[in-house]
């Protein structure tokens, strides 16, 4: 403890925001990086290569319609727009952090999506030449590895600077592809919307992260700890294109034909039950019946995350519902009681409440999974719709639904030690006085990594005249330019 | 008369907004109903089923692309949109009213898409062994459904509570359901996109209940029955996502191949077409050509409802420009005579324009449909392509075009009787004094249903000073906390 | 130069705004135009017309999924968001102009549709019934077309009228169809993402313009020429979706098969890394490495415009990192270093920067192009390969890939001449005294051509109160009431 200690004081140093030397370097030393590694590793596999048309004739495919872009490609747009538009709005709430919110999203992603092509593609793309052969499947499924970063960066929404962003997705993506291939390919479970995979595993370790960072005094940024009006109606953007979208995010990587249709189906269920379970508990925790938008604009996408696993099993239209049903009320009650309390007690501060969206719908929807697996019979998904659904086949032929079940509980122990353990150990590296965060008092204010529009650098200054503090920015200016003439 | 005013007497009764009770108990209600009666009927269609690929096999399919899933998906995805951020985008227009309009369209399109399911599907998807079978298209006639009640909200925004949007939804779908399965199975008419069925029929809906709602002291709310600046900049989010995707709402549901080709073409022609119209109707009706957001923001759609029914038709690319140019004229002036004569004259309190912009469209839509059917021949359409067109065959085999008029125009007035008789019912049981809606000082307040974020709880607050009536937040703010030092 | 001086002196008298009379007369008679044009010329193309049905008969094409509605359909709902939510809302980010930029953005692309499908028609898809035969391709064609005048009007925002904007449309979809023809149907250069075609023309069109609007007093209207906080927000949906959507602008009009697919993936490749060094320069650049929004939401774009024309080839993933690489950089610097320089020592007032995002890049690309096909060989592309991918056949059969890289820098040198000469010429006719553009105080205004809500009329109202001049207008209001009672 004593060392911990020591290190805490080594780390909590007066804090200098200034990142001109560190983000440029490490932007650049990564592009180049990338370039080298894209050059050595990455090329177009058949279906996106010029010889397509030959590879066609040769394998007597019948028509260009059956490249597997016109399968997936509006899907991949849906699931791009929800990484970038979902998520970057969604955190948009904050009166004052909504460039940093939309912007570092943005910087993460772009940086996040080409570290995962080439780790994921070691992991599963690597082809007998050695190189990695990417289609639009690898783009969806690096979009699905950056989501984890992303779900991670809600917990320590302003809290951070963006080198420790991009260091934490380095991490980040790392971590994930090999806990993936863990996941999928080792234990082989399934898991179509990565409630696993990506929602319980990048909460984890998100929140890990954030509890490595707990900062003792934020309650000195308190004052920006809020939205304002149009902060939120922005977040409502976020909210619904990642609400509206998620159907698409769990059946962008399905089977073709009733996989893709069923997945859909079961998401767009679940979404919305969850939203009627959760604007009731929304109402009948605050006085007056009032709706709170922190529960509209995260609980009613706790369904989403919920339906993930087993969005593409047999899970049934009113399974569906079911899940949705309990997930807005957990979600929302975690927002309620939860938050306030991992907070005081256990020292997690978690922004956007990742706890209550991501990490408790992730390990639900694990759990639905499991059931749902071990729960499949030949009466319902007959002998060649279970061999599909489970790929019980190469390897795993004759699995029986029950192991699969047994596989799907595991999996989910994997994402959650990789979550808390990778957290953990990048919260550490963090914690280093090097990377520019910024100090309790001057969390979540934009104007430390942003430049700022003039009139509205700050929101509150702070002017003494006649022995009374004038904290309104528009009197304050008046009094000043009355007096000056 | 004596009968309807003691009816109006008993419920103008003061106004109590508190919904913590009656909200969350219809919603828990409700959403219990929904799981029992899914899990009675609701099931998996052949394309959705995993033994999709059983059925593959026997029916001689060649590819999963032919899955319908493939034909529609991206329709549907782009209609979703429309429903949650058009609809509720659109609606955010006034200055302390974007909460409620973009959660509570959230709130009841999520209510009433499931409840359209189980309505849908019982009069036209249910199979022989009594259950209902879904696949994507009952998703995009379920957001259709929904659409319809989200242009009744456009009637009535601001002026009621929560509570009463669920009871008019749920009645909304209710008689939809009935209303289309008279329209399109009994009369056999055909409505693409829903110029009669979803507009006209929403549109009369609403106008309805708000007739029956009507405040006479609505004027007490002026203060904030207008737009600021940047309400007005998300409105155009809405009302751009609505035109954008206006041509894959007219296409989702017409036959595939050339049918949702050519509705996509006349539906991007006349919205096209009404742009322009509606800008020169605008400039020219306002002082110094200036241009008014709310005619940029709705007439501009008008010619989207317009050519819904006639969208699959041979209405030529000049016939979809005719259309929309009318629309925008006639939408536009409407806003500027139309509007304050209904609320001034028939009592008729409409918030969003919605006579301007869905309903009059909408008889015009079911009209132009009603002449292109009629004037269909055989030289335009071959043999083959009528009877593919209007579905002449099974028990409608060798209507002939004429005919096929006669019944469109019927059609038009069935969507027009359960607009307005069923809008009138529905307003009746709106007015009993137990759901919770505001007072007509308070309306167009989101106060009243929300957690505002603090500093902005409300718009303008008063302050006694020295016998001077403060109405500017800021300065009574400044000028209290001098006092009180 | 006399000539042009008094040329100059005549142009430059005193402005008025008010276009009441012009702009309605415009919009009517250019609509009325369009029907009689579209009644004359378009009809439905094959696969839009009723009798595909028969022609899939006759041509033996299995399934209504060959229909290129479904290879191309979820690509133009994309680019028709680009069109008018991107770069709509990519222009809001002027504190008092964002309904002048969403507003005009909307009117010009619906205006300039229709014209282009025509002028597009007539040069290259004229049936031998001398009738324009319609489909989805040609929808994404005219959107590409509109594409490059909203560039324009990216390099005169809130300096001209919306009957401006309207001409400059109207001249620059026809420069833009000739153009087109000349560089895709004479020369054969391929141009998938309209490098050349698109950007290169639409930017120097654009700065052609500015340069001959040049407005030496511009710095009167300096106090609105910014962003505040909640505007650069705004712009970022702007920038976002034109972010997301660019691989489907890139691919809508390439081959079906690995032609899309490859230049989705190209597409992607350059963005993700334009960030990186967007991001890098800008906070290089800035004291305190704090970063600037007009780079983020501009210059993260360049790497879309640059891999354009080599999105459909052999470029390889890493080559188009490289490309995104060097154009994040460049048009960083160009936002930092060239827009000053050019306003000042060129007299070319470029309000977006569009020389930074569309105009270098857009060249770099027709260089990265001509390069690209120069390099092809037998060995990569394969015989068949290389003859589809640059339609080596009919008159243009043997050509040789570095004879087809010649070809290509001539097409750049197409697209400068006739984005400059067209400018110019069109500059000469906006200067007429007859346009009704603002004075140069009342630039970036939108009070001069929209309703504005009336609380926000203007920013910064003027009362003289005891010798004191009061700019705060809540101040104002307060004393002004205080003193009325």
């Amino acid at each position: 403890m004593g060392c911990v200690q020591s290190f805490r004081d080594l780390c909590d140093r007066p804090k200098n925001t200034n990142v001109r030397v560190s983000l440029p370097v490490v932007c650049f030393v990564w592009q180049t990086a990338m370039v080298i590694l894209f050059g050595v590793f990455i090329r177009y596999n058949t279906e996106s290569d010029v010889r397509w048309r030959e590879f066609r004739r040769t394998n007597n495919i019948s028509s260009d319609i059956e490249n597997d872009f016109y399968f997936r490609y509006p899907s991949f747009q849906d699931v791009h727009v929800m990484v970038f538009v979902g998520f970057g709005f969604l955190m948009t709430f904050l009166k004052r952090y909504s460039f940093g919110a939309v912007g570092f999203n943005f910087l993460i992603a772009a940086f996040g999506l080409q570290w995962a092509l080439l780790m994921q593609g070691w992991f599963s793309s690597l082809d007998t030449d050695g190189k990695i052969k990417i289609g639009v499947e690898n783009l969806i499924n690096a979009d699905f590895c950056v989501a984890g970063c992303l779900i991670a960066y809600g917990a320590v929404l302003g809290k951070v600077s963006p080198v420790q962003l991009l260091v934490l997705t380095l991490f980040g993506i790392t971590l994930y592809a090999v806990e993936e291939y863990i996941i999928l390919s080792i234990i082989h479970a399934r898991d179509a919307g990565g409630s696993m995979v990506i929602h319980t595993f990048g909460a984890y370790y998100g929140l890990a992260i954030s509890w490595m960072l707990y900062r003792p005094n934020l309650e000195q940024s308190s004052r920006l700890q809020g939205s304002v009006y149009h902060s939120d109606v922005f977040a409502m953007i976020g909210t619904l294109f990642l609400w509206m979208f998620w159907p698409s995010f769990n059946s962008a990587l399905t089977d073709h034909g009733d996989g893709q249709h069923r997945a859909v189906i079961n998401t767009y269920l679940s979404l919305a039950s969850t939203v009627l379970t959760s604007v009731a508990v929304s109402s009948l925790f605050q006085k007056q019946g009032k709706l709170d938008m922190v529960h509209i604009q995260n609980a009613t996408l706790a369904g989403g995350v919920a339906v993930g696993t087993a969005s593409e099993f047999m899970l049934m239209p009113y399974g569906s519902l079911i899940v949705g049903f309990f997930c807005g009320i957990i979600s929302t009650l975690g927002y309620i009681y939860l938050t306030p309390f991992l907070e005081k007690h256990l020292k997690i501060q978690d922004t956007c409440g990742v706890h209550n969206l991501h990490a408790m719908p992730g390990v639900i929807g694990g759990v639905v999974g499991a059931i749902t697996a071990a729960a499949a019979t030949e009466t319902v998904y007959g002998k060649e719709g279970l061999i599909n659904t489970f790929d019980f086949d190469g390897d795993f032929k004759g699995t029986t639904p029950s192991r699969q079940g047994g596989m799907q509980a595991a999996a989910l122990c994997v994402a959650l030690v990789f979550g808390i353990g990778g957290g953990i150990f990048v919260g550490c590296i963090l914690r280093l006085p090097i990377w520019g965060d910024p100090a309790d008092e001057d969390c979540f204010d934009d104007q430390f990594y942003w430049e700022l529009p003039e009139d509205e650098e700050s929101v509150e200054p702070v002017l003494e005249y006649n022995n009374h503090t004038i904290r309104n920015k528009n009197v304050a200016e008046t009094i000043f330019s009355v007096e000056q003439t």
